[in-house]
């Protein structure tokens, strides 16, 4: 086999679950866990509000849609709950390592990097990847 | 508000992803990511086989059911394919922050630690904790 480019995952950057109620869910793992969440963002062109917790070398995320259309609120309802939503990888160059995965027949959701909170972010179909939800991230 | 004692999380020791074929997802994790899983590790008890897979200062576990009757198992069987499974936080003194925790009336599914992938490791029961399954785990 001849050694193919891989996108290398640096650092698992973040775990991102999506909650009903974002500002419950945030006191929660603050009072019980002693951590502290950075500042709520509205992530309006994708209809959410979203906050990062730092726990040690990496983050939580907790996302909550803010209307009832977006892919969010779909997986929130068809979840039934809060649930695990995806992990997020961190990159070197996403721009690159989009255009290489694409190459290589992985489906993208986004092929053009997007500012996101994690940096400059893109995710990665679930249909390439097992059913699983990944997402790049390149900090900025 | 009296200052509470909390489950201090030191840090997010790894993400956990139930799988249909462990071997064929940890090839597609290296051969897309660079990565390097560790040994592939039978947990007879658990009913599972279980691979971690360090990224970066944390790790991504992969856990394929067994036999048919383990939880694991109907959990893939109700998602229908690979799906996130639990988050897991690093703490110190897993038995004392577990007796801390039931004190809060947090409902655990594991009263005392045992041996896990990750060390001593216990976990919280999803009806605690807004129907997010956490581990904790202390380094052995």
């Amino acid at each position: 086999m001849t050694q193919q480019q891989v996108c290398t995952a640096k650092h698992m950057d973040h775990t991102a679950i999506v909650v009903k109620d974002l500002e419950a869910t945030l006191r929660f793992y603050e009072q019980t866990f002693g951590v502290k969440g950075g500042e709520v963002t509205e992530i309006a062109e994708q209809g959410v509000k979203a906050v990062l917790i730092p726990i040690g070398h990496t983050e939580l995320e907790l996302i909550q849609p803010i209307n009832t259309t977006s892919g969010v609120a779909r997986f929130l309802e068809q979840r039934g709950g809060d649930a695990l939503h995806h992990i997020c990888f961190e990159v070197d160059d996403i721009k690159g390592k989009l255009r290489l995965l694409e190459a290589r027949g992985v489906q993208l959701v986004d092929k053009e990097p997007r500012r996101g909170l994690a940096g400059m972010i893109g995710f990665l179909h679930p249909r390439s990847t097992g059913g699983i939800l990944i997402e790049l991230a390149e900090k900025v």
